[in-house]
């Protein structure tokens, strides 16, 4: 009898995860991407293992190719590691140049960056399970993880505080700046509205309907740039050889104001009728930076109309119009790709468009926008509080919804003091005043979309799960911090995890940055529709002529192409720049910060000392 | 001087094709899908044949491999042959029974068909060129040829007469039904409301916007049991155990009325009040067949939540709904890829739905309706005039919106009756008075969409263009009265050619219907989401159970799970079928057709002499 009732306590203990528990699915035991269902009897729950490399009750055990592929592949940090090693820039220089190789090796990085993405997605934002809509519906954002279980013991499953951390105590004591953190890599303020300008094309929150509604086209769509549908293209459009409407002002073609074409904008109450401008995005008024691109972009938009009608003399209106969206698309994918994506993978291969490597292959051309993708791409640190335009400082608050500053300076002296003033590091303690409120929200709508916690997702994009704060953080202090908090290194959410990580080598995030956002961003942009066999061809830009603006569009180009006169500085990455001069145990700070980056005719008070 | 006199003189002769039209590609210069662009001067153009297997000015010269494979390739009659040939059945029943044999062809066949298919499609219905509307935009159709061009010689491009012969002198001559021609398989009328509720799931023309317009989800997405948004669904919900509303009438369950559920359903005016249901789809009170489907699929929704509630009692109304949803949407596919196109394909291949064996190919899971499609599923010959319940014909005045016919004689009874009455021949001459308005629209649709004639789009669907118009429609008669309308066979319109061509062995339809239609009923089925791999797996369907009820899901046991009672007859074809009967000449016409398939207790004046 006494046998019986040990025997009866300890299943009780064994089983005692799940009987304290509503939930089972709250303690994640499904691996490797299995799925948890609750059953029938309360506390009961199954992994479903279906079409994984894995089977067992956990979805555990790997099978038997897998275990061979999982022993020879060489982690994330190794492959980063020989990616951007200086002593291994022999290989990829001849890979490089190699055409065959170099296809190869493209045909791999878009295969196994973009397979980490479930394509069509299986989630979406209002439900916990999966549903159709996920795919159907695009007023929501897919999401890749479900949510953590209503009900659970945490809010982040079983593991950590029963309360989170309150987002102002978080914000007070990791993500204030107090000394603007530049960026490791010397990227420019150009690379971060270019950033700013790219990303708001599909990051489109539908703040009122909530953080998981979106009014994206989920994707690549420049509607940026032509507006969110046919009526607001139409009012941008001038009617005439395809061109959009545009109005010289001190010589440059610049948007119209909105007072003459009367789409949506979103400028400050009682804005001066002649300060606002008619843009694609409402929202791109806000910042001078944004106005430039938007200002470029459009001169391109109406250069290859003349392009295209010279190659086309019969063609009308429309179809010189639909026919420049196609090439300003193609050329859209083509600079993202090969300069800012180049940039920020800071790689020793090059990157390239290439979308013909893609053909005959298992890769979906649609795309869905996930929470996840856009939470991880909040970098507002990258905002500095200042602007040094041609010399002239301007705080945040002089600048923001200031789009008359490009017309002032004019688009050559804006976009060369942007090319040389130093962006934020997208880490912890940088985020300004003016972007601190959007770091509070967001961590918030993490919060009531329930996303899983950071380790949850580094295990499922096949990353190691952090094993302590240290090892999370790089350092002691913060993550001695983060531990009276947390509690648990599988607790740390989401957001808060990506701002506090340690920064990988030669880059300018974390881990975690780079090896979710670097699938999302490949899948992306090679699933736009125009990188498909169908589309992908000389007659669908219009001929050779325009096909070969798309093929050979670089940064440069776009700006030189598009101001008269000399061509100014156009850089992500600032001038002078050197690699390498990076404090190796914080791995963020600088050791020097020469003054004359912030041009000829001023100093900077300010971040002439930002060394940490 | 004269030799040169003579050279330009033939030089200009020569060229008299390009010089008397203003758009040289009004006479489709390039062969095997290049796209034809005009040039710089007027008269010039190029052929694109980027990204396909042949190169040359028109595209004309095949790779070495493409030679190969055309010179190996039988062509789709002889494919068709083997695949409906008695003599072969043997063989067809070996791979039907050993799995990795049958797997590996359902594979050849899922890609082949769905290869065909421009998947994202890179035409529209409202620009005559690729946008990328043609993906995004969901309010138009897509098109898988790109109109004639404007301003050709003729309304067909070079060939043919200046005007098309009107449709009411179309109408006539060879359209009208005179005697109600029976389908030559035996198909049902069961099996043409199958047609039709299915594929008014899809084929949703905007006809206030015009006919390239389309209200449509672009594939199977079940919005003709659920509504087109959540607004409507959730009208149509009872908010309890996830399961619609539904009410009983004489002992079964059948949709709400309209007065009950406000959501727009289109009767007559003045239409009674308890004669109008609440349908998911605005159109479905036409007809007591789509009725009785609507019935029948709501009836499997409700069941198919018990069985979810006893799998998972805490699951809440949302997630039952969802996930039955989910179920319901696979038992469709299965069901019409296993019932619907097995009895439209009639070969001795067992049609299997097996979405696993499309993992890792190269598959696009989106899909978009074709113009083209569309009208080629104008199957309305297939519609009698009359119909027999159980012994009582009903002329399709008294029949058409009269969805109580259903709930007086139960539907067992009805099920029954539309299973042992004969479909029509959708070929010629058969256009009953109710729907012969539909064909005219159709074919001015056609042409206000400005379609290729039918032999373009042979070959663009790899067939052999018709060379004559005796091998068009297979006899002499009508081939001499379309040759006085139409001139040449190369100028025969899309939807009218597909009426008249002759019939394919041992099948409902002629070649055209079958692989063009084919391609697109593939293509759009296996392009689910849910087939995809992320989907595709118990959980997805709230586990092993319910993902069995899709997994072995028939149209009979559809009907006999939903119909208290013994199980009526179930089938797409008639009873006592029996094949072969047909003259071998026309290939349309019946020998016999016994009287006692309209149930015992009547004799159908009309039908019982329909052999011609």
């Amino acid at each position: 009898m006494k046998e019986l009732l040990l025997l009866t306590s300890l299943l009780l203990v064994s089983l005692l995860p799940w009987v304290t528990s509503d939930n089972p699915c709250c303690s994640y035991p499904c691996q490797n991407n299995g799925i948890c269902l609750t059953g029938k009897q309360p506390g009961s729950y199954s992994c479903d293992c279906a079409n994984l490399d894995f089977s067992g009750r956990h979805c555990e055990i790997p099978s038997f190719l897998k275990r061979i592929k999982l022993f020879l592949r060489p982690s994330s940090e190794t492959i980063h590691n020989w990616l951007v090693s200086p002593s291994l820039k022999w290989i990829w220089d001849i890979i490089n140049s190699v055409d065959v190789l170099h296809n190869l090796l493209m045909k791999r990085i878009y295969l196994l960056r973009s397979n980490v993405v479930d394509s069509p997605p299986l989630y979406e934002t209002v439900h916990d399970y999966p549903t159709i809509g996920a795919t159907t519906n695009f007023t929501l954002y897919a999401r890749t993880l479900p949510p953590v279980p209503l009900g659970c013991p945490t809010p982040m499953g079983t593991k950590g505080p029963k309360e989170l951390p309150s987002v102002e105590l978080l914000a007070k004591k990791f993500f204030t700046r107090t000394k603007f953190r530049p960026d490791p890599m010397g990227s420019s303020v150009l690379m971060t509205f270019f950033a700013q300008h790219f990303t708001h094309m599909f990051f489109k929150t539908d703040y009122k309907k909530g953080p998981g509604h979106s009014w994206s086209g989920h994707g690549v769509d420049v509607t940026s740039l032509y507006g969110r549908n046919v009526e607001e293209e139409n009012l941008l459009r001038s009617g005439k050889d395809g061109k959009l409407k545009m109005q010289v002002i001190s010589g440059e073609d610049y948007p119209m104001f909105s007072k003459d074409v009367p789409i949506e904008v979103r400028y400050p109450p009682n804005h001066p009728e002649n300060l606002k401008f008619a843009l694609g995005h409402p929202f791109f008024g806000l910042m001078p930076g944004l106005f430039l691109y938007e200002t470029i972009w459009m001169r391109e938009h109406n250069r290859v109309c003349d392009v295209l009608k010279a190659e086309h003399p019969d063609w009308d209106d429309e179809r010189l119009f639909q026919t420049g969206k196609l090439v300003v698309l193609g050329e859209t994918i083509k600079i993202v790709i090969e300069d800012y994506v180049q940039h920020l993978a800071n790689y020793n291969i090059q990157i390239k468009f290439k979308p013909t490597v893609l053909f005959g292959e298992s890769f979906q051309y649609q795309n869905k926008i996930n929470a996840e993708f856009n939470h991880l791409y909040h970098w507002h640190p990258l905002m500095p509080d200042e602007f040094n335009i041609s010399g002239t400082i301007y705080p945040m608050k002089d600048f923001m919804f200031h789009s008359e500053l490009v017309l002032k300076y004019g688009t050559a002296a804006f976009t060369e003091s942007l090319s040389r003033q130093r962006a934020g590091h997208m880490s912890h303690h940088n985020h300004g005043p003016s972007t601190l409120n959007v770091l509070k929200e967001t961590v918030l709508h993490g919060r009531i979309l329930r996303f899983q916690p950071l380790n949850n997702y580094r295990k499922r994009f096949n990353l190691d799960p952090y094993t302590s704060f240290e090892d999370l953080t790089g350092e002691k202090e913060m993550a001695a911090e983060l531990e009276k908090l947390y509690g648990d290194v599988d607790a740390v959410e989401f957001y808060v995890g990506i701002l506090l990580e340690r920064r990988r080598l030669k880059n300018l995030f974390g881990s975690t940055v780079v090896e979710i956002g670097g699938p999302f961003s490949v899948k992306g942009l090679m699933a736009n529709p125009i990188c498909s066999k169908h589309y992908w061809k000389p007659s669908t830009f219009g001929g050779d002529v325009a096909f070969d603006i798309v093929r050979t569009a670089t940064l440069e180009k776009l700006f030189c192409g598009n101001i008269d006169g000399p061509c100014p500085l156009v850089s992500l990455r600032v001038p002078d720049f050197e690699d390498g001069d990076v404090d190796e145990h914080t791995n963020y700070a600088f050791k020097k910060y020469p003054d004359e980056l912030y041009g000829k005719n001023s100093r900077n008070h300010k971040y002439s000392s930002a060394t940490i």
